[in-house]
C-alpha cells in the first residue's frame, strides 16, 4: 500500500525565532528578580582542553548568559588536568552558594570518566539534566531539570501548538542525550504528549515502513541526509535533530551543517518542519538557560 | 493486508521453573560466599499496615530469602507512622552495615510521600530499584539495580532464548513499575535488546493494528484479559504481566488471577506464551533475590 506523496505548503519550524521568545522572557524574569532585590541566575562552565566545537558551544552559552542577564562564570583546564582535580572542582562548585547551576562541556579527555563527573554534580545544579537522578525522576514523570534537546523538541511541538496526544511518534536514534530521553517525554501523560512512540534505531528492519506512519518523525541518529522522502508520510511533522559538520568549498568556513533530513526532498511533504540550522539547535542553549532559571529559583528540587 | 491467523503449537514460557532455577544458582552462590568465610546476603521488608496483597508479597519475599539462605529481617509499622518515623528507618537501614538491601512494600499510606520514602534509600541498597538513580543509570546504559519486574521478562527471553535483535516489540501499557523501564531495557543495545520498540497506552490510536506488527508483545496494563486475538500477529512471543484479581467462586480463595492477556483465545496464535500465574510473576522475586546478592556483592556502585 503505498499512497503518492502529495507536495504540500509546508510551514517552517523556527527554532531561532523561539529561542528568542524564550531568551526575552528569561530576560524579563530576571529583571523582576532584581527588581525584587534577589540575586539574579548564575551559571558556570567547565571547559577542559580546546576541541573546537566545544570552545564554539562554550562560547556561545556564555554569551547566551549575558543576553538574558544572567551571571556567568567560564572554568577553564588543559586536557592534562587530572579526573581527582576536576572531581573536587566540581565538588567546589556543588558547594559554592554564588552558583545556581553549572555545566561540565563534553566531551573529556579519556582519561576521564563523564559518568563518574556527571554524578558527582549535585543534580539540583545539574542544568544539563544528564545526572542520573534527573533522567530517573523524568521517566518517573517527578519534578526534573530535563535534558535540553529533548525538552527543547516539546516546547517546540508547544509553542507550535501541534497536537500530540495519540499521535504516532518514530524517534530515529536511541542515544542517551536526545533519542531515548525524548522518546520517554513524549509518551507520558503530558502536553505536549501522549504519543504512541516508537523507538528506532541501527537493528531497527523496516525503517522507512515504520517511519511511513509516523505523525510526527524525529530524526536523531546524526547522519547526515539519511530521512529520504520514501520514509515520511505526507503531512507528518518533521523535527531534525542532526547538526553534522559537512564540508563546503562555498561557505567561508569550508563547511556547512546538515541535518538528518534531506530537507528538500522531504520538506515539501511535510506540514511542519524544523529546518537546520535554525530549527532543534538554538532551542538547546534557551532551555539551558531555563534550566538555570529554575534551578535558580529552587523549582525543581525543595531546598 | 490481514493474514488469516493459523493454529500453531505455542510453547509455554513457565516463569515458576525459571524463577526456581534462579533461585538455586543464587542458593549455590550464598553457600559459595558462606564456604569462603562471607556473610550471607541480608534483605529488609518494611511493611506499613496490613493490606492483604502486601502482606502475601512480604511473606513470600521473606520465604524466597529463606529459601535461598539468605538472611532476612521484616520491619512492621502500623498505619499511622508519620512520614519522618519512616524516613528515619530508612536512614537506620542505609546505615546499617549488616542490611546490604531492603524495600520499603508500597503502597504506603496516603500521608506519606512514596517518591520521597524511595529517594531516601541508599541506591546502592535499593533493590527494588526504584530510585531514581537506578533508573536514570539503566536509561544511561551505566551498572544498576534494575527494576525487578522488568527485568524478570528480559531475563525470560535470554533463558528462551527467544531472539530480540531487530525485532518489533510492541508494549501496552506505560507504568513506572513495567511498561515504561521495559521499553527502555528492550531498545537499548544489549542481548537481550536491540528491538525496535513501540510503548502504547490508553491514548493510543489503532492499537490491534499496532500489536498486530509485534514480533513480541508486552501487556502491562492491568486489565483482565484485554489482549483479544485480533491483537496478535500469528507466532509471536507473548508476555502477559497482568495479575488481577477477579471473582471465582469456583476457587478456594473465592479469586482467580487473570493476565491481561484472553490466554484461551492468543496461545494458539503464538510461538511462546507467559501464562497467569506462573509466568512473569514469579520471577519478580526472583530478581528482587538476585539485586539483594549483586548489592552484597558490591557489584553495582564501588565502594
Amino acid at each position: 500500500m503505498t499512497t503518492a506523496p502529495e507536495a504540500t505548503t509546508y510551514r517552517l519550524i523556527d527554532g531561532k525565532q523561539t529561542a528568542e521568545a524564550i531568551k526575552e522572557e528569561i530576560a524579563a524574569e530576571v529583571q523582576a528578580l532584581k527588581a525584587a532585590g534577589h540575586k539574579v541566575p548564575h551559571l558556570a562552565a567547565v571547559l577542559v582542553g580546546h576541541d573546537g566545537g566545544s570552545e564554539t558551544y562554550v562560547r556561545n552559552k556564555v554569551l547566551a548568559c549575558e543576553r538574558v542577564g544572567f551571571e556567568s562564570t567560564l572554568i577553564r583546564y588543559e586536557d592534562d588536568i587530572t579526573e581527582a582535580e576536576l572531581l573536587a572542582r566540581v565538588e567546589a562548585l556543588n558547594q559554592d552558594t554564588r552558583i545556581d547551576g553549572f555545566i561540565v562541556q563534553l566531551p573529556l579527555p579519556r582519561h576521564i570518566s563523564a559518568e563518574k563527573v556527571i554524578e558527582a554534580i549535585r543534580p539540583e545544579k545539574d542544568v544539563d539534566g544528564f545526572h542520573p537522578m534527573n533522567i530517573g525522576r523524568m521517566v518517573a514523570g517527578l519534578p526534573a531539570l530535563l535534558p535540553a534537546t529533548p525538552s527543547g523538541i516539546v516546547e517546540l511541538l508547544r509553542r507550535y501548538e501541534l497536537p500530540t496526544d495519540g499521535k504516532h511518534c518514530v524517534i530515529i536514534g536511541r542515544s542517551n542525550i536526545v533519542g531515548t530521553p525524548v522518546s520517554i517525554l513524549l509518551a507520558k501523560n503530558l502536553d505536549p504528549g501522549n504519543c504512541t512512540v516508537t523507538l528506532c534505531h541501527s537493528h531497527t528492519q523496516n525503517l522507512a515502513e515504520i517511519s511511513r506512519t509516523a505523525d510526527i518523525l524525529v530524526a536523531a541518529l546524526g547522519r547526515p541526509e539519511f530521512v529520504r522522502a520514501d520514509m515520511v508520510k505526507p503531512g507528518a511533522v518533521v523535527i531534525d535533530v542532526g547538526t553534522t559538520r559537512v564540508e563546503d568549498a562555498t561557505k567561508k568556513s569550508g563547511y556547512a551543517l546538515k541535518g538528518d533530513v534531506c530537507f528538500e526532498e522531504v520538506a515539501p511533504l511535510t506540514s511542519y518542519i524544523t529546518p537546520v540550522p535554525g530549527g532543534v539547535g538554538p532551542m538547546t542553549i534557551a532551555m539551558l538557560l531555563q534550566n538555570t532559571l529554575k534551578a535558580a529559583k529552587g523549582e525543581v528540587y525543595a531546598r
